[in-house]
Formats: C-alpha cells, structure tokens, sequence
C-alpha cells in the first residue's frame, strides 16, 4: 500500500516561549508525509506552493523520499502562511495571521498513477477539497481525515458531507465536543461514527488519544514530554505516523489500529522535541521502535 | 495491615443535572472507608458526627465492617455540611454553602489498638489536623494523604509541614498545578516529591491518573463512563480503593502501586454511578475484580 497525502504546505512563523522562527517550512502535508515516510515509502503528495518556497523545503521531502509528482508550483503566486503564537502552558495557541496566497485557488489534481491501492490521509483542509480529492479515486479505498473548529464552524454542512465518505476521522477533544454537541468524549465517539466514519480518534494532547469504535474502546497514554519545544505539527505528525503504519501493514483489524495510534503518539512526541519539521528530520526506525515499547511500559500493569 | 480512615463525616445536598438530593450521607471518611472496606475489614475510622448525624450513617459503616470505636458523637452539635452544584458536563461544580459545625473545633484521638500496623490515609482535611493525627502513630507508618485547592492557597505552609511526613499524596490535575507552580504534570510531580512524599498520584478526572515516582511514570486509563449520576467523593473512592488494595496486600513496590491506581480508578468508576455513597453500597469483589480487567483491555496493546 502508498500513502497519498492531499494537504497545506506553508511557510510557518512561529512563537513559543522558549524561541521562535520566521517562515519556516511547516504544512499539514509536509508533516504528515514525513512522519508517513518513516514506515512507508515513498509517499504520494498533492498540494500547492508558490515560487517563493524555498528550495530547502522540497529537498527536505525528497530526503524523505516524498514523490512530488503531484505539487503544483505556481511561480508566480506565494507560499500559504500562518503566523502563531503559544502560550506559556503551551496547550493554547493564538494565530496571528493566515494568509492563503496560492491554496485560496488550488485545485487538487491527483496525478494518473495515484488514483489506486493508496490509504489516503486528507490534511486538514477545507472539506470541499477534500471532497475534490476523494472524487477522483479508485473504491475501494480507505480514508484517514483530518479535521479543524474552523470548518466545523464555518463549512458544517460541506464538512457532513466529506465525512459520509471516510473511513477515520483524527479531530481533537474540543472539536469532537465541538461537531458532536455532546461534553461526553465517549458518546461524542458515537455521535461521530453515526455522520459517516466507522473509527474516530481523539486527540487529547497532553492526556493521550482514544481509539473509538462500536466495538472498541482504546486508551493510549500521552508520553511524558517534559519540554515540549514547539507543538506545531504535532496533530499531523500523528496522522502521518497512524497512516505509515497502516499502510506499512495493509492491516485495518482492529488490534493493529491500536498499534497504529501508538505510532502516531510516537511521532508526533518526536515532532515538538524540536523546531518546525526539524522533529522529523532524522530519526532512524530503531528510535522510533523503542519509543514504542516505552509506550507500552508506560500503560503495563499485571493483574497480580 | 489495616487501613485507618481521618476525614470527614458530612451530610451533602448535591444538585446534579440528573437529579438532586438533600443531606445525603457523605464525607471524605465516609466515602474512603467503603471504598476500602472491600479489599481490608475491618476499617479504622476516626471523624466527628453531630447528634443529627442519621442512623442509616452509622447503619451503612456498619455494614461495611468499618470499627467506629474512633467516631466521636457529639450529641449536642451539628454534622458538617456540606451543599454544591455540578455544572452540565461535571467537571465543575460550584459550592454553594459549607459549614463546618462539629467539624470546628474536631481534635482526632487515635484510639490506642489503632496506632501501630496500619496503612493511614488521611482525607481532605486541615494539614494541621492531619498532623495531629501522624503525631500520634508509631514508626514506621506509610502515610496516603489527600488535599485540596483550598488547603493549598489557605494554609500552604502548614500542609507543605504536613507533606513532609507522608508517602504518597493524591491530587488532581489543578492541585497538582498549584502546588508546584509549574503547568508540566511531570514536572510538577518532580517537584513536589520534592516536598515530601515520594509517590505522586495525579487524578485527571475523565482522562485517567498517572503515577509518577523517580523511577516510574505510569499512566491509568480512565473508565469509559457514558452516564456519570455524581462526582462528588469519586475522589475518596479513588483513595480508598488504592489504600485498600495496598493493605491487603502488604505490598508497596511500584508493581503492586500501578495496581492500586487500577483498584483506586474502579472504585471511583463505581462511586459514580449512583448518588452519594449508594455506588459504593453493594459491590462484590468479583464485580471489582471484573471491571480491573476491564481496565486492562482499555489500554492493552500487542507489539506485533
């Protein structure tokens, strides 16, 4: 199995209170694809640049062995930028500005030899795009989304849409209480599932991820980060990690969706240890291994 | 070991979205010693009723095979009350009133068979009146004390004295914050082992609790609970299932801890379900023991 990946790429600045950094290379789709890169390869991306992107960027998904086939390059446009700034805590952010630039027009083409055998991650965009990507795809196929309170407030019914067609939805506990008008994260899960995904995962940040379906109710721990360095990407990673892994596998059971979420938590861990995508930039499989098994002993108990 | 029970007995009036009750017999004491008793019997309590404190208190307890031989009656005076309100997704609630009546001028005797081989847990009470109590125990003594917010801004220097003579303290999330200064949970463990106990044991409400000693980190699911009835004392029963698990089973490594927490988060789940203490009425330790497994499931993962 391929992973194909429809997603932002964007030239990120960046606050937190220990440093900050003025368009860097970040998007839903660079971080997805290079956490995916790690179990998978190579990964399929679609998306949009302008000719202000640096040449660094495309070398770093290259080294990550992307296949770019599917980057549209609009030389003369720019590069879509956001600006945020975290708090002291780390768990709220305020953005600054977002500045569309080339995605206000992009229109995803899904290059030829892409339309099949892929698990598709759609990044977190505006659900009609996704629905654009879906359109030119092979069934059967299986759909990982990502979702924001953005479009949940603004696109709601567009979004209701898109969800009728996907298999995963990875949203936060906010969002997941946000869509599904129910404090509840467990009745949420189900409120969820009946608009069209059969899994949903949550994100909780600090507190781990549930893994929610009819049958299953997963708990995975959050790994004890005590310096979070820049949680930028963070949710991404997570996504590029869950589909590598699945992907790598060609295994939807159930018991390798949990371990799937492991990896995800995993790479997004890695992913605010450093700057940007720099998180990303050099782990081995053997590192990545043995985060996993640390997550293990972290929820290990015996009955006696 | 025995388990020797300090807190409080109450007569709460909770409003909860589901429903509404009016001097229901409760207290920290009243919640920890049923949540203990199954594990461990009899439980050694000690606390201060007013003349109005009803039979069916002492009727419950009894049952329960908690020893009152340390339960003072004062006849003329009036049971500590105690009146707040949960908001519609329960992780708030407001107090509406709380008067402290005998609980004023309370000065906790030990009675003699009490004061050696016994795991003490001392319930959210003045820091003073908790060390009134430790100043009356034989050495060596393992000590699992519960605070509150209210403690912590009001007599800080008093409980950091009392911190320094127990092993474990239990808090939540927001406790934990505002003892230690410090946003980080891990970190805030850290430092607070700093002050005194040596095991930190951080409640996370719906998203589970963590263990955190200097040499572990291990993080308890949370029990995937859909209809909570009442919150109030899932704390206390969360104490209470922990210190009676330790007594039984005469065993404080960090294995049998993780256990503990397990055992602590099953009696909280139970707790809740029913108003006031009626959750913790009628269990049976298969029923315990099923639901531990329970606990198992929800975070279990397979590595391949």
């Amino acid at each position: 199995m391929s992973v194909l990946v429809v997603g932002s790429l964007a030239l990120d600045s960046i606050e937190t209170p220990f440093g900050s950094a003025k368009d860097k290379v970040g998007g839903s789709a660079t971080f997805i694809s290079a956490a995916a890169s790690y179990f998978n390869s190579p990964i399929r991306l679609v998306g949009v640049v302008g000719g202000d992107f640096p040449q660094e960027g495309i070398d770093f998904l290259e080294r990550r062995n992307v296949d770019l086939e599917g980057l549209q390059v609009i030389r003369e446009g720019k590069t879509f930028r956001w600006a945020g700034r975290y708090h002291y805590d780390l768990n709220e952010r305020d953005t600054l500005s977002t500045d569309l630039n080339v995605f206000e027009k992009f229109d995803p083409v899904i290059p030829e030899k892409y339309r099949k055998n892929n698990i598709i991650c759609l990044g977190n965009i505006d659900p009609v795009l996704q629905r654009r990507v879906l359109d030119q795809l092979e069934k059967p196929r299986f759909v990982v989304c990502d979702t924001m309170n953005y479009w949940i407030e603004r696109k709601n019914e567009e979004l209701r849409e898109t969800l009728k067609q996907i298999n995963v939805l990875i949203l936060n506990d906010s969002e997941a209480r946000l869509l599904s008008h129910e404090p509840n994260l467990f009745k949420a899960g189900r409120t969820i599932r009946q608009m069209g995904p059969s899994v949903v995962i949550v994100k909780k940040g600090e507190h781990g991820a549930l893994l929610l379906t009819d049958q299953l109710v997963f708990s995975a721990p959050a790994y004890p980060m005590e310096n979070i360095f820049d949680p930028t990407g963070a949710g991404d990673a997570f996504a590029g990690g869950f589909v590598g892994w699945l992907a790598r596998t060609d295994d939807m059971s159930e018991e390798n969706l949990k371990r799937a979420v492991i990896y995800g938590s995993t790479l997004a861990s890695f992913c605010v240890e450093k700057f940007g995508v720099d998180g990303l930039a050099d782990l081995t499989y053997l590192s990545i291994q043995d985060r996993f098994r640390q997550f293990r002993e972290l929820s290990r108990f015996d009955e006696d």
